[in-house]
């Protein structure tokens, strides 16, 4: 057994899915979606296997129709052409995508910047590149034994920067941030990029929830700011985009000189990425705008969101309102036994951190309006 | 950009399958089928996306269903019985099993022993996490100006044992061998096994053309000779066994303590491997054997290997006669400009032996038999 892998436990998503399933807890822990994507890119999908070449190797990048619709989609949000060619490399997942980055540019010793808590991934994607994370606290402001909205979870640019080293290489950014729902705010974006332009880092802006975000507050995107262009790589997630989590197609976004280590790495790492799924979210891309579906799909979650709030304040358990993404955040340690399975953020704070965790609770509301209301229906016997 | 990818260049397929569409050339380069899969599993994957569980993520050990179908599959060819919640991981193709395979193993300067010529993403993925590869060739012994068998390429024993040194960790196994053809004989594995046994390494079979073996002779599995099982993590591919080589979806085999530290690397690196090709790939497995798939599929392949010898024989070129795979080496520096595209085997060689490999041209022949006559048409003008 390797150094690199020494110290794994098992990770928490496969504790926690097959446990909610063993206890029949209402599953409202790991973030999929328990209904079924849009038909037409299933429609997609089923189609694209009855064409052979859909069924063989993709080039590394990714397939050229997926690349063509990213960049078509994508253009306008970036305000930039993007060039499907070079600025854009499919992978195996945001996940997958997220390790080559690091594999891509960390050595030995570079330390990479995070804002915990994080996406546990982040850590074991870091250390098996060598790199050493360093966290810097996102906390809440507001009062957490009342409501407030995630955009009272702040980081202290000072304290932010005072993290940095001469090894610092990496900064990463999530926003619709994953577990708070913070969509963070352009000031707050262009101080964070002040930063790394300050002290030479490459920004990895996970933007896998993209797509999701509510109140109609538009989702900033640091690559769009005052020349971080050219040093940023964003990362997507097309599970995310269109419900299929199981699909394993995600991207990143970048210049291409940045994007190159990474595909470098990528292409040895899993070679290419499934083709017929990548033909499918191509035509999820192509179709999405004449179809509405972003836009329909923001209402739903929104709705979704309302339903499990409700709950909460019934009960009189402040939460932190989540601004994008699909997690609620919960100020509670009561929920235990109740039949309702959430994930308890510790996993997503460094050990010294966890104690911050213990009185939360994260909530995915990616789920059916019938689950929701099992949900509920469990939860309010707590009151 | 990280050391560990500094010195990549473009990997050789990104180079010659665009190359081949560009020229118009025949392509026999790139191991992919140009016919479809199956009928039966391409009906699988169109039907396991109307399935929403199919649609979202999977266990990063893969799905129940096909790792159960593996288990069935693979015993009785074990000759034991296979654990699947154990014993079996899905990976995103055999190429990401052998990344975090090595990823879970290797430390700063961990040897591995390679077979020369070796599948030329072996190094990378050795490279990347820290491994040092340590190269044996395999050397023609049969008269290279006429047609040999692929057993007439053999290791030496002797010299194999000479490249093992205090840093060894693993010891790479590719049979059927890519680009040679070979099957390696039941005393050559006993051989080598008996090695890594002495010499405590881990032996990684690469297996991913273990259904494709002609001459019906037997392919021979190391993990099923005395008490190497214990040390050995065999690796199979979907895509080859298939015909859906983009659809990633391969896997690893072997002893519960050895999958585990490649099972904590892969569960970090991609998370999980595609849901809904993972259920085509079961269903592949479920009814292959009262299909007689397997059987059939050899039949056609010693067909398009026939037919290929053929063209090979009447211009005078000699080839190595695949035993398993479907690839032919010819002995040749005369295949050029002809307009049929064939991998240079140069990448399946270190850089001081890539002179061993000038003189050969490695043709696939998994394409329609259309595509092998346009192929002979135009070989048959260097008569
Ligand atoms: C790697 S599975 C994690 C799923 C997810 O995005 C989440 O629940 O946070
Ligand atoms: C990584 S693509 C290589 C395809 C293949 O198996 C081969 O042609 O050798």
């Amino acid at each position: 057994r390797a150094e690199r892998v020494a110290h794994f436990e098992q990770d928490v998503w496969s504790i926690f899915t097959p446990l909610a399933l063993e206890c029949q807890a209402v599953n409202l822990g790991q973030g999929f979606m328990n209904f079924p994507p849009p038909d037409f890119v299933i429609e997609a999908a089923r189609e694209a296997v009855l064409r052979n070449e859909c069924n063989q190797y993709s080039h590394p990048k990714g397939r050229p129709r997926l690349r063509n619709a990213l960049a078509k989609s994508y253009s306008p949000l970036f305000g930039r052409t993007l060039d499907p060619e070079h600025e854009i490399v499919v992978t195996a997942g945001a996940n997958e995508g997220i390790f080559s980055i690091f594999a891509g540019y960390l050595d030995q010793g570079s330390e990479v910047i995070l804002m915990e808590p994080f996406f546990d991934q982040y850590i074991s994607n870091i250390t098996m590149n060598g790199g050493v994370p360093v966290y810097c606290p996102i906390r809440p402001k507001g009062d957490t034994s009342k409501d407030m909205s995630a955009n009272e979870w702040k980081i202290d640019i000072k304290e932010l920067e005072s993290k940095i080293t001469p090894q610092s290489k990496i900064i990463v950014l999530n926003t619709p941030h994953n577990p708070i729902g913070k969509v963070f705010s352009r000031e707050e974006l262009e101080e964070i990029g002040a930063l790394a332009e300050k002290h030479n880092l490459l920004i990895i802006s996970d933007e896998v929830y993209d797509r999701l975000y509510f109140d109609c507050k538009d989702h900033q995107r640091i690559a769009t700011l005052k020349g971080f262009w050219e040093r940023t790589i964003t990362v997507g997630s097309g599970g995310k985009t269109f419900g299929t989590t199981g699909w394993r197609v995600g991207w990143m976004i970048g210049p291409k000189a940045l994007v190159e280590p990474a595909l470098a790495a990528h292409t040895r790492v899993v070679f290419c990425v499934n083709s017929p799924l990548q033909e499918a979210i191509a035509v999820g891309f192509e179709q999405a705008d004449e179809r509405g579906f972003f836009g329909t799909q923001i209402s739903s979650y929104e709705h979704k969101r309302e339903k499990l709030l409700a709950v909460f304040r019934e009960l009189g358990l402040p939460c932190t309102i989540p601004e994008g993404s699909y997690f609620i955040l919960v100020n509670t340690d009561k929920i235990q036994e109740i039949g309702v399975c959430a994930i308890p953020p510790t996993e997503f704070y460094s050990k010294p951190n966890q104690k911050l965790a213990e009185n939360f609770a994260r909530f995915a509301f990616c789920k059916t309006d019938e689950t929701l209301d099992a949900a509920a229906e469990r939860l309010l016997k707590l009151k």
